[in-house]
């Protein structure tokens, strides 16, 4: 006999992008290609007096075991800051205090699917998802996209030929990797599609609450009349994701079993953390954080996307985004960015080359920018090297 | 259509026992039903100061994302200590950084057990393991154990006539729920018989340096030559659980899929908590640390063993735990704990009923009982009303 593997480890193997992203952890490099928030925008010195209040106040609770809902004043602050900012009307049994978001895509895998499970998902979506759904093994069918996002007479066209969907997933603000938003009426649509198919909805949310420009839009969960949402949300994006506070909104039906789903993958999130990310809310405000840090992301998007315009070649298509960490770039049909990405490398500049946010694959002509991580003047110098390489591949297909 | 769950959630519904569990959470009940560490040992003057080094030598790596597979100081600070207690020779690219140690049972589910596989553990066995791993919707034969632990002939027997067994789980040390312990002798056998079938072993020792008498023994990992003993520890017994930090430790074959599902699962455990705890054991002294512990834990379990001795009616038995945090205790046949734990209840008194630690069921005449919790003076009431309860018992039985 030999160590025999279940047979859901054979689609998760090491993935070519993740040894290529290996590569642009070196400093020297320009990488646009994380997720991640400025981190000179991190509160330290609140948090410094913050981890001394708790500890004074609460040490040993703080350092104890506890429930594996999560805190109640936390999670009372999150429904509280949701019903204001998302449009809901949630209290906090509706919450549960996860990992991160990323916990509550995994647990939406383990709530939903069974091996050759349906999961429809914007296309191209979120790969992080992609990847914590697989675990299961279920097949994904990728629902066409225009630049408002999932287009709702595919999706009913899907919805009315396909059996056996168990769970749609979708980012409607400021979409992970494209940066597009659904405007107000496809969500009324998508809803109302939702609620005739009774279809469970992962509407992940780590990014809404960083709108630039533009009005902010309700929810789906704020319009779901029948539990049918589960919502997604982080402190990651809004705060710092060092302490991997996140929360999954859902009705009790549907949460009871994340519950229980928490409960033997880990039995509860940080006490500590918990209390500290609730202490910073009690006492700072949040609100004004994320105005800073709107701020700061949206020179950046602005000068990403204007060092995109004066330096990239002609022929590249990019999205606008009115919110959140990304833009995506779209290339000419013969280009594959696995290639170009080997020459940024050497270059040192770094993106995320589209195909792995296909599920089904097959679109390699394009990439992910991040535009939160890098200081202004690293933003520009990276576009610039980036549009050198550009130039030379379409050239060179150009000669060929 | 209607919201379908996965055929997993089924085998994950609510328990009795965590209905009944809930009603022990009134500070008026003496409850002997958790696993928690004694709070008033927790280091809370030394983590304010460990959190304020912290952010102040590091304040925006401690806040921002990092690497799944943790840390590199703790998980090296582990490979040491590891080497140290447990006489493994591991370095830190053995270690991966989770959750506490029970999403390291998450993880090993996930990464062997397909529906139908076979898991062998101890009977009983801990309650969160296997719900853990019912998750995944295996078969478990419970390998029956004496003092001693698990019986290597009867395990032997398992093996040679069971096709499709994918893990075998065990506590070699202070078992959850019996607190007994595998003598060297079985140790060895244990290993000779896994070397010949090759089948991986969760070696699960968050308990392991909480021994108050007798010699320590070296760990199945340390006699492991093949690369297939899979080393769950955790720093929530001999530290404090609020941080929710822990470790898996295997060969690369096995810990690099461990790295893949931690990557869908959550992406990382907490940077801060990581920093954190790396941090004390750099300027304070763990190992003294646990001596406190072990002399608290060491009075409080002669204390209720003493208590049990004169308060409880004849015919109980009971183990006498080296270490760790339980004892176990078992009943003549015809009683049912769990209908004395309501009676227990009624006086403010509580265990965790025995029966769920039996993965496939049927044996309820016994519980588990903890003594690291409770106060000197609690843990002496408490058993004198839980001696009060069983005599009840006992004579209402005999009357009949």
């Amino acid at each position: 006999m030999a160590i025999k593997f279940a047979k859901r480890m054979e689609d998760l193997k090491a993935s070519e992008i993740r040894e290529l992203l290996k590569l642009t952890e070196k400093p020297e490099v320009i990488s646009f290609a994380g997720g991640l928030p400025a981190p000179e925008l991190f509160p330290v010195e609140e948090m410094k007096e913050i981890s001394k209040i708790v500890l004074d106040e609460s040490g040993t609770q703080a350092l104890q075991y506890s429930t594996t809902e999560g805190f109640p004043p936390l999670r009372e602050q999150i429904a509280k800051r949701m019903n204001s900012k998302n449009k809901t009307n949630v209290t906090k049994d509706d919450i549960l205090i996860t990992n991160g978001s990323q916990q509550g895509l995994d647990f939406a895998g383990k709530a939903f699917l069974d091996e050759g499970d349906i999961v429809l998902c914007e296309s191209p979506s979120y790969i992080g998802a992609i990847n914590a759904f697989k675990a299961y093994r279920p097949k994904f069918i990728e629902v066409p996209t225009d630049k408002n996002g999932m287009i709702m007479e595919e999706l009913e066209k899907i919805l009315e030929t396909t059996e056996n969907i168990k769970m749609i997933y979708v980012i409607p603000d400021f979409q992970n990797p494209t940066g597009r938003t659904w405007p107000l009426e496809r969500r009324k649509k998508f809803m109302e599609i939702i609620n005739k198919y009774e279809i469970p909805v992962i509407e992940d949310n780590p990014y809404g609450e960083l709108r630039f420009e533009g009005e902010s839009l309700p929810s789906l969960k704020s319009m779901d009349k029948k539990g049918l949402v589960i919502f997604l949300g982080t402190f990651s994006k809004i705060f710092c994701p060092g302490y991997r506070i996140g929360w999954t909104c859902a009705s009790q039906k549907i949460l009871s079993k994340f519950i229980f789903i928490k409960q033997g993958a880990d039995l509860q999130a940080s006490t500590i953390s918990q209390r500290e990310v609730s202490k910073f809310i009690d006492l700072y405000d949040l609100d004004k954080h994320v105005e800073k840090l709107k701020e700061v992301y949206e020179r950046r998007r602005d000068l990403m996307l204007e060092t995109m315009k004066t330096e990239f070649p002609e022929g590249i298509e990019y999205t606008h985004p009115e919110g959140g960490l990304f833009t995506w770039v779209e290339l000419p049909s013969h280009l594959d960015s696995r290639v170009i990405m080997q020459d940024c490398l050497k270059n040192d500049v770094a993106y995320v080359p589209g195909g792995s946010f296909f599920p089904n694959g097959g679109k390699e002509n394009c990439f992910r920018l991040n535009y939160s991580n890098m200081p202004d003047n690293r933003i520009i110098e990276g576009i610039k090297r980036l549009g050198e390489v550009l130039k030379q591949h379409m050239i060179v297909k150009e000669n060929i």
